[in-house]
């Protein structure tokens, strides 16, 4: 009988991933093992709970790393996705289960023979955004094939973001979940597919290719194309969608003045610069505007962007771009720099709630004409430990685990949770917790 | 005595360089090896003159490769510089002198010490740009120093371009060089430091970096930062310059409308598209644009770049982006695709004639005050063969390797043509051929 559950890492959004796995262990007889670079940090996540125990693990350490592994029925990777290929490969050696919420990446697709020849499980996208967005999405998508419906549009939108009383800088931002993440979001081209034409943005486009979305009480948001949509429309069974787009929020404005970064190049992660100590950001910020005499920083800013506003300009000067603030790091990538700067401005504070924001827009073909359907998700977080984001991450992937121990998942083989036997009972028990999402409809 | 030359290609820009080295065979007693994939063409480049012999190579052949190189004393490589790595190292386990046209990568300066030890001369650079451009700069470099002046602002721009009567396109481009490398030019990020202030473009604003040069007689062209001109402080032996930018030229509005591939993703290289067969260049276009009903391709282009304007419109018109045109290839990444249209519209005719400019602005603080010096060079081809391009990179090479093998340099080590043993005997002769620099001085 399978009881022992390995957790790799136990940073920033594990806390109910944890909690909900730790719970259950003495009622279900099973052991729950939390692995970390910092065996006190996963100590107190533990809390002393029966059928628990806390582990010190450098995830580059492979002997301890497997031996771990080998102790576990089922293992669920937490660490950064660059670790999944190596947890995994490890996973389909030693014959154990695995789980993550992150991108399935081409690495999986090739074990997949060898996970069915062993009769192992590997889900992967159990988390949020890829994760929730696959399930509630599919259970829509799944409903209206039933009835003969065809899915004529898809948008689906995700931001993780702050509660509006923690919206307290003028970019209505901090980091909830991996700074390095943020500040690269997007580099690459999108791709989706808008009335049946195939879309692609480039990296210094993206942030202008808006699209304004809106929640009940909570006003407007950004949406901008994320990644590659078009692989989707396999994973989602539809294959002939004239309109697919899977895009990230954010508040308002935030995307424009993100776009100063962006278009100034201060977001490129590919060459190092080496500038002198005392260096101030406006410093940093000229080394981006072309040379011009008798123009202050401020000028070439306003001739370089054109359509720099008041809104996106107050976002700069709150950063302390015009003044004599020092950077706190002067080696590394523009992005590199950037993020250090913005680490200390845009720390969640403890008492800070964060939120995280979903939304399905469909265009359905009925027999009574096409409708449209909107299904919208709000969740808040409690502090900055208990967040929305820890919630909506691992309380999916902790679920997904708990059903598979109780066989009430009993399928094997290479998944995304997008058929009903996972997702159903998954989106069951996320509205014990309030993960539910609101569906409006309306005919055109 | 050393006597045998193998040239590995014989490719575009090869007549000059092959017919420099093999005239001069029988009357110096030499052996010249021309190594090419189409050993008909190496044959008729050759022309049969005495002490000369085609090979048939596949440079990826390492056996045969290894052979060609083990049998001669001096190696130039034309290939791909992709290929001079290993070439390089082979020349450096057969102890073999080697010389290019291309820049001198890391690879290379890693074999330093060895190539040291062995006793052999590795010169890369010594082609146009790089190459001359080193040469006339450094000659004026070092005529400032020993004058004890200080070299306050140096700017290099260089193009390979079209003559006057041959512009006969909008664009007053067609490729005298390789398309992939015109496609690609200026991705990353362009570095160089003016006043004192190190500037970083990135890519999607490099074609908007521009100044305006002119050459007597021949009008306006673009000038764009090109590469890492940082790099170039301590070779010139000008660490401590407030300016300093190697830059490429345009003709006029040539940047603005190749702008637009590059703010719409056209030129990007990372991703591969896989269009319908019968997909049309104003198709291909629009999949690099929003979608907004009721708009034409044309307004959307317009609403996208909103600087468009009409001498950038008819550039593009011309290439048939707003007609029915299909595109040669449907397959491959944007750069490939649109590579594929510009190889047919910008290909060299054999009755055109191309040009080389290349222009040096210079200040320079003397003891009466700050000079401007300007040097100019502008090189007309003959026809698509005895290029202008084939010329100046060419004939540096050739003369660079027949003075050495005539003993009138006599250094050994890694090297650019950055010396007065170098640069003075090759400048000397290449002014037999009429690549002269004019220059112009003015006080401030």
């Amino acid at each position: 009988m399978m009881n022992t559950i390995l957790i790799l890492g136990a940073g920033k959004s594990s806390a109910f991933l944890i909690d909900y796995l730790a719970e259950n262990c003495e009622k279900k007889g099973r052991t729950l093992i939390l692995a970390d670079l910092d065996l006190n940090g996963a100590k107190a996540k533990l809390k002393n709970r029966p059928g628990t125990k806390a582990e010190q693990l450098d995830s580059e350490d492979g002997i301890k790393r497997r031996n771990l592994i080998k102790s576990a029925d089922v293992v669920i990777s937490i660490l950064p996705a660059s670790m999944h290929p190596v947890i995994a490969a490890d996973c389909l050696e030693l014959c154990k289960h695995f789980f993550s919420a992150s991108y399935e990446s081409d690495t999986f697709r090739e074990m997949k023979p060898e996970i069915e020849e062993k009769g192992l499980f590997f889900l992967n996208e159990c988390g949020l955004d890829p994760g929730i967005d696959h399930m509630s999405a599919m259970k829509i998508i799944h409903e209206a094939k039933a009835k003969g419906e065809e899915i004529l549009s898809f948008k689906s939108y995700c931001g993780g973001l702050l509660a509006p009383e923690s919206e307290d800088n003028p970019w209505a931002y901090k980091f909830t979940w991996n700074p390095r993440n943020v500040i690269l979001a997007g580099q690459g081209t999108s791709r989706y597919i808008e009335k049946g034409d195939l879309k692609y943005v480039p990296y210094h486009q993206l942030f202008k290719r808006l699209e304004r979305i809106s929640f009940q009480g909570l006003g407007d948001f950004d949406g901008y194309p994320n990644r590659d949509s078009l692989s989707y429309r396999q994973v989602y069974g539809l294959e002939n969608i004239p309109t697919m787009l899977r895009g990230t929020l954010r508040r308002a404005g935030f995307c424009k003045a993100w776009d100063v970064f962006v278009q100034l190049g201060m977001t490129d992660d590919s060459f190092q610069m080496e500038l002198p100590q005392e260096t101030t950001l406006k410093q940093f910020l000229n080394a981006f505007l072309p040379s011009q005499e008798l123009l202050t920083v401020e000028e070439k800013l306003a001739e370089a962007i054109p359509d720099l506003d008041f809104p996106t300009f107050e976002k700069l000067q709150w950063l302390g771009f015009f003044e004599k603030r020092l950077l706190p790091k002067t080696k590394g990538t523009p992005a590199q720099i950037l993020q250090s700067i913005l680490e200390i401005d845009w720390e969640l504070q403890p008492e800070d709630r964060d939120m995280i924001v979903m939304k399905h827009l469909f265009e359905i073909k009925t027999k009574d004409g096409v409708k449209n359907v909107s299904s919208s998700l709000v969740s808040f977080g409690e502090d900055s430990v208990y967040t929305a984001m820890a919630k909506t991450v691992g309380l999916p992937l902790a679920i997904a685990v708990d059903l598979f121990l109780d066989a009430k998942i009993q399928m094997r083989g290479l998944h995304l949770p997008v058929l009903p036997e996972i997702y159903e009972p998954i989106l069951e028990e996320l509205e014990k917790f309030g993960i539910r999402f609101e569906e409006t409809f309306n005919a055109e």
